[in-house]
């Protein structure tokens, strides 16, 4: 279970309130790369999680760190909401300013829907979609969902940090970019500790490779028109990561045939020409 | 651009129809862990990528391969909603066979709307949702979006190899499965091209890491509450993996203050009673 | 079944178009908030009412006067997307206006999708989705789930009539927020007549109470941390609003144990060393 | 912040596990009614709460627990999905029950997707959606929105518990129906400590209600055909709610006029036929 | 705007309620070729309609019927849900009918959310979303898209009548196909009367053909590989519907270039490596 | 199975970069109107069909070429979103063009998210979403459903059109308007193949038509209410288009009931005040 204290994990400081950015803020909220679903899917891990308990713990630790996130960002997002500066209230007797950061980019739902507050949805204003929790119940697999998560979330920090001159935004950004730093790290760390490539690898490990057709498990199929140059690369030639096989550039060819379908059933309600056999098309035409 | 050849990348036979792997199929096909999603982030990868010519052609050839794998489980839906059984065929007099399926786990959407044949949905008819189509503009971390869709699609195509005892579709996953072996290396073998851990953490390893507040870029922070035993493991101690720091654990406690938000502005509506202040407030309980 | 008047239940009236007040008003038609949601939401009540024929006669009522908003709102969206005010038409031989107006704010699918006219989706073009109709089959539930749809639909109006100085569309509103004022009250009348508080409380009534484990009812249980001064009031003392209780503030304390998964199962595929007990785990680190 | 305890907040026990049951107590984790949902309102609403401090602290409070709730349900889906009882496990050598179980009525992406866990979505596999937090910035709308949470989410647990017969599932939701209890109540509270219908309506109450055609506001606006009979009750006599004014029952008609659209813009692409005046036309037929 | 008669368009009778019909009706009312999606649709042609008012009347006309549509499959709904036949209620003693219900096949929210009624989702529970809402502002293309429309739902009806042998549900979807029957020709109509194929394409015919590229507007582009043989049809030779051109046969052939992308902006942060120049990536290798 | 040729279909040229353009052009990627919806629909059609094998080929053919024209697509998104024109290089030193981009109108995504790349979403940032793709088995209905999505396809590259005066853009959309015009025709072409009007209506042909209600299979049901003039038109009269009948106008009027649900089951929950008879309920009043 869970307990909250109501200080923040690190200081939410906004000196020139800018409603546009807290527009962009929303997608470290509820966008894909965002706090909400790297919280669900740490603790959907956690609350699902088979084997060693010590990964049980780690993932409740981190997930529950990722709801002072959410709630960091959401102050944040208030916070660039308040009033407007102080040139602009002067403006005012004629422009509204709410009307003005309505209509200037701001996410107008942010006043419409929630009065001046977060939303959970992303900067275009499309809702947290619960889709984005990845919890496979392997714990490779899930390892390597988190990597991606903090490194398109770590990204999108450092985009946002661009974005804004604000020093308060920016001593933020700066503390979230840097636990971005360590949970790309704690999660690859696991997969160390497992043993690495030639130990975790094909995920999963444990079904048995000799179930599978092993002629083309190493090979680097390439689809493109002859008279194109394949890439070489590592992953043309030398041993294969899981230490089982070594790579091969083999050029795309069809080994299966054209599909057969059955004509349709009656109970399908296709068009009755749709019956027609091949051949008595072909008297048609 | 794109040419096609009518024959499929690799056989599809079923050899007893069974509309209920049908539904279980859509999963591989239209589901988060299917082959529309990693055949639109190759491609997607591939249409943005920016940097080495290479890495344009290696996902160009591998999201073409995808498509490939779309169609095959297609096929193998449309075969596996066919007619019934013999045995079933007996019984039709008394029992409609399309009924008893739609009744009995099949989805009814792959009869009612498409007449017999593959949606472009999961395996609940959820429809596919093109936010998991990741392609951040980041290389590395679209290798490990791309590892990520592997490892949970092999996970998945084991677990349907599980579902079924059809010679034809297990042999048509053994394919798959063994492709999806491949796929899962190719990626990391980019990682590694570029150096690895050291080389290409953290992501992106292009913002200047001293901006960011180095005092945390190392620490677990452990959120339990007292009394509760910390995890300890590779993430807790050592040199952390980019080679720039040490782990540490750390307990979580609040760096930041308790929020305070500007009281409601007059045109959000608020609850006149919101106005009031905490004082007002106290003196009215 | 329904009958049409080609005439608008109330005049609506732009007197100066403005392409971008048109895509706020989006909210009120396809938003969670509006009135597409609230006529389905009414007329599903409606269709499913089972109990005193008179709440299915009022919810038809009150579920086709929704329509009428429908209409009105979307012919507001189509009049504020005609043409442009004179002194933009002159700029229009420099500058292409409907170029200005996609550009500057307003919804481009308005026009690239609908061709100047009103979409079914909300202000950022999020399309309406049919999960935000309630209709739960308790009347009760049903007339709080009408209470909140009205509260937020008539928030949402008086922020619109802040957005704008049209006095056409203020005219608009002003009778909208009219016609929410009354659909409140009239659904918070039925829970009146019902018989108020101790006669509905708690929503499910056929539930009988005594099922329920009744020493954890009426207790305010507070997570905050130790240290937090937790909040007083009407919900924290004195009798509880049903009548069968009082009351109490109670601090959160873990009732339950530390969940026990039993270990990964063989055809879930989960990784090999998920496999280990706990104590193997711990020799290995 | 946020800290964890690694018991749950009540025991939660699967006396003989069912994959049919897991199905449906996705509901109460993802669905509307469910606990992603009211745990993400809650604190959503604390996060952007302006005015009072100590609804700001309650709702943190509620919200904290209910993130407990998610936890025990998504610990009661995998207990449920565990094994088979054992007269299955005997059969297991001919049949394969995680066959049957996905076939016979489970959400077969529990197994294909999570390896045996919880989804972040609902009964049919509809993942969790943000939009569904609502967080109005207005208070009394916002406790009207958590009543409805909460009796929605009371009937379906309701319903769960009549859909089930394990002992231990029972008393898990004999605890999760008595929070509820408390939980409608607790929002319901806090109106009344506002003062009740005549102080907090119409919402949101800080919009002169002067601004409003009065002569609508308490209209039960009848929208039958004629000859069928209005429905009568509190909400056609006697004074409003709100104790400004008496409701009347008034049957529907038009007070504005048969809208005139511009003919279409040269740009929005329409047909040439579209450009006939109505006269044209008439000679045309 | 809009009344309401309480009697239905036609009559709805269930002789023996089948809850999992009453999931199967669900695609007609919430899927994409269901009623809510028709029905706002024409209403939102209709009220974005410009150009001759005659269109404008047809079209709220038919989405006015459209909306009893939606009625009586709710009421039919409804009333496959009441109860059980008499032989389940024997069981009863045994068996609970509504487990029984919930676990084969009908879907679990019609009991879980809504309390035995309809929901404005499709037969797999997919909530309705409002993009199916086609109302593109050009009247041919809304015709087509009409057309469409009724054409998936009249087959969708003609599916649902075989998976039910009920009388009642026979003569009610009797009633509707006929219904769609009328609505497939009554769109295709508004086309004859605006010219047919060579006076309304290509659609829009507003845009001056001669601004396309001509020489590929009536091409049949054949992506076949080589060895491949191109289909003949209609669409291969003869003039070409709009009188304007002539079909022809031509093999895809690339007449772009290879894409070159700018190397990636600093502020979009890459990968440092993603920064190399081809040559120098090549020394590497 | 599929190949690629790196080279793209047809040139596209991008002369003056506008991030703002790059953002529309997303509809014709992600939209419902736009190419990944055409692309899959097409090869799904290709994947189920049953018939002749003539139109799988066709299918295969055209959805193949869609596929080129994502990628032209998402190659002219990714070249709008590079630099910024050399008046706003000077500028930068005092404005960031990043921010003023992402301000001013652009999908902060493609910078958030995609680090300067198209994303698998529309111009408002929807994501694409799987249930656009029309496949329904009935080929006449596929027919109509592609006729719509060019017909929409090509007012929407119209009006983008309108909205660019690059010539590289322009001379892109030139290309992708002629093979819209081309498209259009080319599904028409098979229905004149097939025989038209009376031997491909109503749709599904393979339904008996004496299993529908024949007495209304022709009515245009006017539900306007007495006094409104009803629409006279081809569709009111004449000969109906398949053949079989003649076009009549017949005011709505209700053939059915009121319904009569039965009383809320116990096991719903509803509330005991539902379980009134109406006779009860008319006494308390």
């Amino acid at each position: 279970m869970f307990y909250f204290d109501p200080k923040l994990q690190y200081e939410v400081r906004v000196d020139t309130p800018d409603p546009r950015f807290a527009r962009l803020l929303q997608q470290a909220i509820g966008g894909v790369e965002g706090e909400i679903r790297v919280c669900l899917q740490y603790l959907f891990q956690a609350f699902g999680a088979r084997g060693p308990a010590r990964y049980r713990q780690m993932l409740l630790s981190t997930g529950t760190e990722e709801m002072a996130h959410i709630e960091m960002l959401a102050t944040a997002v208030a916070l660039n909401l308040e009033g407007a500066p102080g040139h602009l209230q002067d403006e005012a007797a004629r422009t509204n300013p709410v009307v003005a950061a309505v209509m200037g980019g701001m996410d107008p739902r942010q006043y419409l829907s929630a009065g001046m507050a977060a939303l959970a949805a992303d900067a275009n204003g499309v809702p947290f979609n619960g889709s984005h929790v990845y919890a496979s119940g392997n714990l490779v697999a899930d390892m390597y969902a988190n990597v991606t998560a903090e490194a398109t979330g770590r990204a999108l920090a450092c985009r946002l940090f661009e974005l804004t001159d604000d020093p308060g935004m920016r001593d933020m950004l700066r503390f979230l970019i840097a636990r971005d730093t360590m949970h790309q790290q704690q999660w690859l760390a696991v997969i160390e500790e497992l043993g690495g490539h030639t130990a975790t690898l094909p995920i999963p490990n444990s079904f048995p490779v000799e179930e599978e057709h092993r002629d083309v498990s190493y090979d680097f199929v390439f689809t493109g028109v002859s008279g194109v140059e394949p890439p070489a690369g590592r992953f043309t030639q030398g041993p294969s990561l899981d230490g089982l096989g070594t790579f091969r550039l083999v050029p795309a060819e069809p080994q299966g045939q054209e599909p057969q379908l059955a004509p349709p059933a009656p109970q399908a309600y296709a068009q009755t020409q749709q019956q027609l056999s091949d051949s008595d098309e072909r008297q048609i035409l």
